[in-house]
């Protein structure tokens, strides 16, 4: 019964194995939510999803799913479809109500679906600003927000909200985005104009001054449009996903053209709780601190000394004093590992103020 | 191991048990996908997605889940979860690319991941016509485009173009929509003015004038938005989904309030091919007859006669003569079944022409 029998199958043979295992699987799925149930049963009572979720469990689950994957599904692939099934199991009684900075059909909301499955309340909002209130507030459960493209740096709007916000990080997103060049012929001899997206202009602004200095760059709506025009002219290209080579008949002159290999937009996940470890987790800090000389390096130096290797470091005018800083950091580990909880309390031995916004899983790809 | 013991288990054991059948689940879902790789496998080399998608397939799959589901997850969840699985063995090599009436977000979009699973390349384009003319063009594999509001009655443009179109209909899918009237106090007696979209406005009319026929209707950009702004107001309410009141912590005044009970947009899949019959079907026929006393009673009869029920009948000019009428009708069953081949051939003998749009798998809730 091993799908790896020498002898192929006729179709019939086939279509009954499939049906077999979807029998089987159907069973699976169910006895799951009844399990999923009981966890979320306090008191013979059901409870709301936002009750009893866990991201580090769901990390958990993720990275073992990966980890004994071997194929011929991707991981990529795998991981979404148990992040289906979980969302499907914990939305028994009332789905997770998530804010993101909408309309509908923003990176933000595929963040939100890539995180937490298909069974959520979406909840499109008009402003990061807004993000961070109706979680604060309870209106939403949790909330998604951009912080980070690998291209153009930080979204400051975001982390200055947390400078006044109460509310915690709990999780991190990462969509990744390759672009390429496209066109009709294939050749970059043609090429006299370039259509794409402003933002994917920025993405590959190294690659066209270097490869294409003379071509005209047309900005339009979206990828999808510059891929549709540039099919009808020789001398048009189209900075675009791979897929818009295939859908619009086009082929890829060169890619993945962006200027930085690693095209990413990070988003955090905010909520309004600590949780637990995961196992690989990571975590944010904010720390205020006098500018005197040296305080960089008061900053990182307990980091160093718990071998606590540190992500990203950023500093901001804090508001709240003059001659202040805001420090953001992130730094490898949970904020109950026992080498954090030494470097804390050192930092804290100086820092006029250490605001721990969250220790979270590690965002799986 | 059944999850119906009356002893409660502990957190530990519990998630102890769903980790095995999580490593179930994964073992078969791989094995599922290796064997509908050996089914997408001609000649040793695995096709494109759409060489061997087969619609009828899906429909039996899904109704068999359906079938057999005793909870806890509804039959809505399970099928989507199910679509999420085949779509994914499917997308193996190429995925399938899915024209839609953009842009992304649009309740068309949801058609498509509704239908298809998310493993597929959705291509939002700008027009109903241009969707027929990818999915003709080859340049998509199929095509998703809305058809019939219950409330507003056909999309005409869509109907009439399948006069000229050579794309057949392998499929429909049907959104359900709901609305609500929310508010803050949750008293109808407080409201003097009601916010939502022009076209939930339209879907509600009836029981608006009714109820509040003294209230101010204003239109706004979405029933999101419309929540938004009822919250801060005792004498404002909006019409959007019930999900939108725990969102936005409105009391449910009064619903459903649409007009239609059964308040759903239906779509069509557009394809190339014709499928093979899934067991419960419906067919989509375009006749062609001149004007003349009894027409349309003499398209009906053959129906009638072999027990056909007909879901819809729409009559248009078609454009090709003058006093000659084109019928959409819509008919149970599949052309291959033996009644529908009877009543066809005695439709064939005075019609002046009779174009088969396709037969199709009735739409899975």
């Amino acid at each position: 019964m091993s799908a790896n029998d020498t002898e192929p199958l006729d179709l019939a043979t086939l279509r009954a194995r499939i049906d077999e295992i979807d029998l089987r699987i159907q069973e699976l799925i169910s006895e799951r939510a009844r399990y999923a149930g009981q966890v979320g049963r306090a008191k013979g009572k059901l409870a709301a999803a936002v009750d009893y979720y866990r991201p580090e469990r769901e990390a958990q689950v993720l990275r073992r799913v990966v980890d004994r994957n071997q194929g011929p599904l991707s991981d990529e692939v795998l991981v979404r479809l148990y992040r289906e099934i979980m969302s499907a199991c914990l939305a028994q009684q009332e789905p997770l109500k998530i804010g993101y900075l909408g309309p509908e059909g923003t990176h933000s909301q595929q963040a939100v679906y890539k995180h937490f499955g298909h069974s959520v309340h979406g909840l499109p909002l008009s402003s990061i600003e807004e993000v961070f209130q109706e979680v604060e507030a309870g209106n939403a459960d949790f909330g998604v927000v951009p912080v980070e493209n690998s291209s153009q740096g930080t979204i400051q709007s975001t982390l200055d909200m947390f400078l006044t916000s109460q509310v915690k990080i709990c999780g991190e997103v990462e969509l990744r985005v390759h672009q390429h060049l496209l066109s009709r012929s294939g050749r970059m001899e043609d090429i006299e104009r370039v259509y794409s997206h402003p933002q994917s202009f920025a993405q590959c602004r190294a690659w066209l001054r270097q490869h294409l200095p003379k071509a005209e760059t047309i900005p339009v709506a979206s990828n999808a449009e510059a891929a549709r025009r540039a099919r009808n002219a020789d001398d048009a290209a189209a900075i675009a996903g791979a897929s818009a080579a295939t859908v619009y008949g086009l082929r890829i002159v060169a890619g993945p053209i962006e200027d930085r290999p690693d095209n990413t937009t990070r988003f955090l996940v905010l909520g309004r709780e600590l949780f637990t470890p995961s196992g690989h987790d990571r975590t944010s800090l904010l720390v205020f601190i006098r500018d005197q000389p040296g305080a960089l390096y008061d900053v990182l130096a307990p980091f160093a000394r718990h071998g606590l290797s540190m992500n990203r470091i950023e500093s901001r005018p804090s508001y709240t004093g003059r001659w202040q800083y805001a420090f953001f950091i992130d730094v490898e580990g949970h904020a109950q590992d026992a080498a954090m909880q030494k470097a804390l309390a050192e930092l804290a031995g100086f820092a006029q103020d250490v605001k721990l916004l969250g220790s979270y899983p590690v965002a799986i790809p």
